[in-house]
């Protein structure tokens, strides 16, 4: 098993938690959607829905692999991509994190390589250490690969065809993560990698970053063969995706226009993404940084190596701003050459600004000092 | 790895989703608290409250331990039955279920003997075989033992002083599941496990019994040289329990009288199982069974052996009455002698009493025939 007694990881969560505890702290940190977007009222109007049905199936236990109406959705959207899924083929997870965990087991991967971007999500790859992966990147042979779609993260770019087109005849597992696969920036959504190989497409969707993700809720889509085994491993792990939860997303998709609310997601990101991208140009123009395509994110790095996470972290929320470490997104764990994820998504405007403003002065201080000392 | 291939709890499980889809049924199967009992209205305004608050931080990501609101509430419930549990004690988890699972990962069971009741719950069982455990029942020496307390499943009894002192005695690592503790139809709540062996027992609480199972919330106390690795497997498991069920959970509770509520909970069921007790022993005055102290069941034998469940539960559908076989419930799996759970927390009155007259001519069916062929 993998070794948890990672003391910087540790810090570097203590300093996520004061930072998010601080007020007056303009976070560039975390993956979290933008609160501006949540359909408040239109989900207490699903809740009331939800509840007063008369046997109130919101409330009491459902079947492990979720509720038969949500699950028709998904399928629904997926077919209307290109994938024929049918509501059978549609387990609800407990999250993405949950649909890659079950994946995670049902694919046995300790002792196994898994391959994985240069930089990927952090739970993923915390998931498959813990579960005894040996993770490589993507070039490298491998029996399993893990990929966020659509818009990667941390770096938010799109698969493109040629790396698709790789994936597609390397013969591997495909573990497809599509968290933020509805949110470029060009409203383009992508084939799903399910509908060119579904007998080696583990596909993982959820409504975090799209809706909300309090809801807590995502699915799973397993090849065939490994279906009922999914269904026994949700089972053991859970019971089942939470009723309530299912139940306010099933009569709020019934009664809202969900693309309507994705096309508002996307351009309010991608404007949140351009005023970071302007911003980060003025204020730190010796970052290197590739312009997003979609999600919450743009990444950077710098040219110096051997930077201590935490200590620019703690520099940085003094100033009154945070970051993610890049060191949590590498594949080796790396924090050489230091860098960052800058996410955008929980601020607008001048605030973004601001905070580059804060990002910058904090950089000075962290490099300086460095520079100062050698 | 257990072998989950058996065919016999698949046809089972048919059967089971046929029956629950089946018009005119009148259900003893399934650990179901009563519709009846949730408290719609009140968990609608607290939805409602949850989602007005600046931040919405019911739509949001919250901390893998979950809501420091909910877990304060939890640990202020096990400090005043005597465990004196801060909220940095608990993690909030998506249901009980996942603290078993957790508590199975945690302990690395895989080849150990854990040791059960000879019937228990078995969601539990099916999850420590799949993990690779080797049951034991509580009288043989384990490195681990599983207890539901208050009042058991299947069978709906109370742990007993002399069963505590031994458990207590035995040095082993305790797993304690209450989901039915605050159940019991005397209204006591027992002094918690956890009180007396802090360092030895893994508690497990939910309000899915309780209050209603739609919102998927449960919580884990592990003892505190495990607590970081609990978190770890929490966080990769599924990041967080939902943030809305736990602000809806929160927000009822800081406004409602949830031990009132409980109370109404214990009458009612004392008077199912009661009916359902007088009603068995009218109609099938040679089932053996101990009359339970708390819960939702009754659980029945009989004196055949080698009876086929499956066929048993098919012919008590076609009769308009089903029920959980024993099978599924006993730590080495056996089917013999025939018996039954039967649960009254669904029906009420007169619809117990057709029930158990269904149930009777089912097994005339299945047992003359038995007879017949003899």
């Amino acid at each position: 098993m993998h070794d948890r007694s990672d003391s910087r990881i540790d810090r570097i969560e203590r300093l996520q938690r004061l930072s998010a505890a601080t007020d007056g702290l303009l976070s560039l940190a975390g993956g979290l959607p933008s609160d501006d977007l949540f359909p408040r009222r239109l989900l207490a109007d699903a809740f009331v829905r939800a509840v007063s049905t008369p046997r109130c199936a919101a409330l009491q236990y459902g079947w492990p692999e979720g509720s038969e109406g949500l699950r028709r959705w998904i399928a629904g959207r997926l077919t209307a991509r290109g994938a024929p899924v049918s509501s059978d083929d549609v387990i609800v997870t407990s999250g993405a994190q949950q649909a890659l965990a079950i994946a995670a087991e049902l694919l046995a991967i300790d002792g196994r390589r898994v391959a994985v971007d240069r930089e990927s999500y952090p739970g993923a790859l915390d998931l498959f250490r813990a579960r005894g992966a040996r993770l490589v990147t993507l070039e490298d042979d491998a029996a399993y690969a893990y990929v966020v779609v659509g818009a990667s993260n941390p770096r938010g770019v799109g698969l493109g065809d040629e790396r698709r087109r790789a994936l597609l005849a390397s013969g591997e597992i495909l573990v497809v993560d599509e968290a933020y696969a509805e949110l470029r920036f060009d409203g383009r959504i992508e084939r799903p990698l399910l509908a060119d190989a579904p007998d080696r497409v583990l596909h993982v969707g959820t409504v975090s970053k799209t809706l909300c993700p309090g809801l807590r809720v995502g699915w799973l889509v397993a090849p065939p063969r490994l279906r009922a085994e999914a269904l026994h491993i949700k089972r053991d792990i859970d019971l089942q995706a939470g009723s309530l939860a299912q139940a306010v997303l099933e009569a709020y998709f019934a009664s809202s226009d969900f693309d309507a609310h994705l096309a508002r997601a996307q351009k309010t990101y991608a404007a949140r993404a351009e005023r970071l991208v302007r911003a980060l140009r003025r204020e730190l123009p010796w970052l290197r940084f590739v312009e997003p395509e979609g999600g919450f994110a743009v990444f950077v790095e710098t040219d110096e190596d051997d930077v201590d996470e935490a200590r620019a972290l703690a520099v940085a929320t003094s100033h009154g701003v945070s970051f993610d470490p890049a060191g949590m997104f590498r594949a080796d764990g790396s924090t050489s050459p230091f860098g960052m994820r800058l996410s955008c998504s929980q601020l607008a405007g001048g605030a973004l600004d601001e905070a580059v403003r804060r990002l910058r002065r904090a950089l000075d201080d962290v490099l300086h000092a460095r520079h100062a000392a050698e």
